[in-house]
């Protein structure tokens, strides 16, 4: 059975209230009325403001009261003071759903706000109606055209994200976007007073759309029942989760920003643990399970590096064996076919294998990784390349994108997966170039870790998670 | 006592052997002739080859024996079998150094190359030169006008790196240079037959120039010298150790590498430790502990973080304690002061203090800044900026480039340490605009940090450091 909140996610219209053309509304309606047109939100769009008649072409109503149809889903942007009023309009109007952006409730330091967000929650149970937030920024639905942001993708993903803090939200949102991740939702929650991240995991693991759900929490309302929504959603697919407020510092910020009691850490890491979740410890690590768990995993932990430099091979396979995998040495049989091949002096055939001086000769570079595909006792092929670093032939722009174009066209061939570690010094022109190359990677559905240190943890971690939770579209 | 090292650094003429313009002696032009030529070699530089007349507008002669004037330094480039030959011929012309840049010595597969190493080594003990390498890309003196990479910068600085891969070397130099570090020497000495890592340390630690000595090191050729010099170094200037080969992978490719025995990672941990060096566990980290060691260290561990949204902050205060740092709660006298500025809802005064809402108003920002300072329980400020984050004008440049400047200048008045975290999200545009942030930062003297991770790893190291060993430009 599903929750009921499958229908807040698809609502036929939206009323966005406390948008204007002057400063703080231009932000509001920067966030929540520019993206539903650029998504082409397929049902109808009203602004609301006492004053404002136009914003961005569309026309402003005075009030909820005065829009003609019906709404059902409400985003509030207006100083928090006024929310119970407008909740009681909301009510009036059979609005299902309402979100508040603004802050100024239970997470400030005075009582006030703690009484106000109570009220909005007495309110709601009265009429009916469910409150996102307060102090949140609301859905990412790509299937409905909802969206707080307009650059993230209009396409609809396999991930789902619920973050109860918005600028992790967008940060997560935007960062693994660009590692090739797409989302199915994203809900940023905020004080959680109502609609908690209990009831977003149920609704998650039964929706269709989500093969993989993602969560940065910062306090958790009802332990037991989490525990249990957590313990069924990983038996169905796989659930990664970043805990904030790990550390008494962390702990005091987490009540100030969502007011959530973030709990005694070591408690929870037995709970993440038993209920089978994996557990992050910052948003890049997030991310980057995300991606380990949206594509195949390799069947064991046996890789094979293919590298372009002796130090940075030495550095790669520390941080693959102290990640957990194994870096098993090139048998003979292997190495006598590596052998017949023309590679320079310098070059090291004992995985990893370091192909430096072989930079510029595609024709060795796809032969020596089909012997290695070939090899039997490795489960995936590890291809590193740091850009930037000079020598070689490294710094010629064209080389590295034939090289790596080379690579992708050879990995393609393959029955092994092949996972990419691309790297670059901090130059802007390396870093543009190493994006695009990251591009490259995942337009050909492999996917790509930042750093050999990344992916080694990534890949080592996913292998925890029994395959029957692995997503589908492996 | 200077050991002899110090006139190898200063050579009178260099020769070098095996550059062409053809392919493969090209390259090695590329590194060993054409930075001499632009960073004002003030000798004379012999490029040596047995058919070209003329190398980047140089006289090109046969062979050593052929060259007029004292030669003091040599690079090959040749190919490993004729190195012995050249050997010779320098003894005969009263050569210092040579530094041989080509590979397949005892670091190769076969016997012949460890059986030719050994007859270089026997060589050079018999008619007094020195070996640097083989396998190595050799010696960067700015103050001498000498490089193996045009990109290093031509004016002398305060940190020395000895790297035994050539590729970790041109990665650390680069990487460390667009962080703010200056280098007085960076030596590639690859497989260490002759000069070894014991040898530079003792140099490097009677080195005027050197204030901060960084090392990559593969293999430790004698372990008791070693670790005598290391404890000397130590009691002089902070000593920044990455041990390359640290799992049985790793040890495997630093003998396929560079031909060294790692040695049980256990023992080096206790050694390392023993001997008060700083030991570090990649390349990045060395790059942060250098930056922290070349700066001011803050008086104590105690933080105030200034950040820009609710979730990071959380974030930020999390790492700082699992790092060691202390994050005090902000007492009720500064929150007070806190408290008579126009800041908007949202803002948190808890430490971390939260400004996202104060993004675009300059003298809020101050005014905290501020008052955060002269809180005399904090030893330094943290302000954390992650530049491409959607929200509150974060996409706006102008805005980006104008709240960092003031931060900057605020930060200048005050007579406590700051230390700047500057994050981006990976798109091109905001990468390239957090590079130019990090150049304004550092051209203001102030260290900065690509994550709040690192920053908090690397101060929190740094403080156990007696202040006595720390860096001169304190």
């Amino acid at each position: 059975m599903k929750n009921n909140l499958d229908e807040l996610f698809h609502p036929r219209s939206i009323a966005i209230v406390g948008v204007s053309n002057s400063t703080t509304g231009l932000l509001a309606s920067r966030f929540f009325v520019k993206p539903l047109i650029d998504f082409g939100f397929g049902g109808k769009i009203y602004p609301v403001h006492p004053k404002e008649k136009e914003l961005l072409g569309l026309k402003v109503f005075p009030s909820i009261t005065d829009i003609p149809g019906p709404v059902d889903y409400v985003i509030s942007a207006i100083p928090s003071h006024k929310a119970p009023q407008l909740m009681e309009e909301c009510i009036a109007r059979g609005v299902k759903l309402i979100s508040f952006y603004t802050a100024g409730f239970s997470e400030s330091d005075d009582n006030e706000g703690q009484k106000l967000e109570a009220t909005l929650l007495e309110i709601a149970c009265r009429g009916n109606i469910r409150i996102l937030g307060p102090n949140c920024m609301g859905i990412y639905c790509p299937e409905s055209g909802i969206s707080f942001d307009s650059a993230f993708p209009k396409e609809s993903g396999q991930v789902a994200l619920i973050s109860q803090s918005g600028g992790v939200a967008f940060y997560i949102g935007r960062e693994a976007i660009s590692r090739g991740v797409s989302f199915s939702k994203i809900v940023s929650y905020g004080n959680a007073s109502d609609i908690n991240e209990t009831e977003l995991l149920q609704y998650l693991a039964q929706d269709d759309e989500t093969k993989v759900i993602a969560a940065y929490i910062e306090g958790i309302k009802e332990g037991r029942k989490f525990l249990q929504a957590l313990r069924e959603a990983t038996t169905v697919k796989p659930v990664i989760v970043l805990k904030g407020g790990s550390t008494e510092a962390g702990t005091r910020g987490v009540l100030s920003h969502t007011a959530s009691l973030a709990g005694a850490d070591i408690t929870w890491e037995a709970a993440f643990n038993q209920a089978g979740a994996l557990r992050v410890f910052n948003p890049e690590e997030l991310i980057d399970m995300i991606v380990a768990s949206s594509h195949p995993y390799p069947e064991g932990k046996r890789v094979a590096i293919i590298g372009f430099g002796g130090g940075a091979s030495v550095q790669a396979a520390d941080e693959c064996e102290k990640a957990g995998l194994s870096v098993p040495p090139i048998p003979q049989t292997v190495k006598k076919q590596l052998g017949k091949l023309a590679l320079v002096p310098g070059s090291i055939f004992k995985n990893p294998i370091d192909m430096v001086g072989n930079f510029a000769n595609p024709e060795e570079l796809s032969q020596t990784i089909q012997i290695i595909a070939g090899w039997e006792e490795v489960d995936f092929l590890l291809p590193h390349l740091i850009l930037g670093v000079a020598g070689f032939g490294y710094e010629d722009l064209k080389l590295h994108v034939s090289v790596l174009q080379q690579m992708i066209n050879i990995a393609k061939t393959l029955n092994k997966p092949v996972i990419f570690v691309l790297d670059s010094t901090s130059s802007p022109v390396w870093q543009k170039e190493a994006f695009h190359a990251r591009q490259e990677c995942l337009a050909a559905g492999f996917p790509v870790y930042p750093s050999m240190k990344q992916a080694a943890q990534a890949i080592s971690r996913i292998q925890s998670l029994s395959k029957s939770t692995s997503s589908d579209n492996r």
